[in-house]
């Protein structure tokens, strides 16, 4: 282990990079929430520091909600509960991408993604 | 065509809908770009109303810089344009998702996808 983490030291155990989420001012940062298998886009939300604490600890995917400025457990009253199988950050590291197993339908009008409404 | 619309007031000819697409303050949407063919998520960037409009009079993806303060036609130093084939509204109109036919990597580091940091 040791050893390996000299190799890539910007890996741990498991290959996962490293990686310093730079959060905006409002300490928030955008995640792009991804079918693990249909690769359908089901929506963004904002995450801030705890909200991607609980959702590493969890493997359920937590927000932080800005219209009600709470934190936000997807599915804790709907049931659509989010399992989040991989998290990558982009290249300056102030965006997530969540590729999760969705319980159910990702949006609260009960359509499969956010995403329903084709406008050009 | 004037009984369509009648019919479906919220769609033009294509049907598609028509959205007034909700910027936030600064005047700005998060806007998601995914690999049509393939559903890779490649990167997320920012557009203001004018680079919407530039998005789709020319068919390629323009964004507005926030680090540079500018509209930033993709790939016109790179070469990698991002052909725009649709556009996607979410449920509360604040967030665009392109999917696009790229011209090249997506990403400044030569990456395909600026995604390319597995972190959890």
């Amino acid at each position: 282990m040791g050893r390996n983490k000299m190799e890539k030291p910007n890996t741990d155990q498991r290959g996962h990079r490293t990686v310093n989420v730079r959060f905006d001012a409002r300490g928030l940062v955008p995640a792009v929430v991804q079918d693990e298998d249909t690769g359908q886009v089901l929506m963004v939300a904002w995450m801030n520091e705890e909200a991607l604490r609980l959702t590493q600890e969890t493997g359920q995917a937590h927000f932080w909600s800005r219209s009600r400025q709470e934190l936000w457990h997807k599915g804790a009253t709907s049931g659509n509960f989010m399992n989040v199988r991989q998290i990558w950050v982009d290249c300056d590291a102030d965006t997530l991408l969540l590729k999760v197993d969705p319980a159910g339908p990702a949006c609260h009008t009960g359509e499969r993604s956010c995403f329903y409404r084709r406008v050009a």
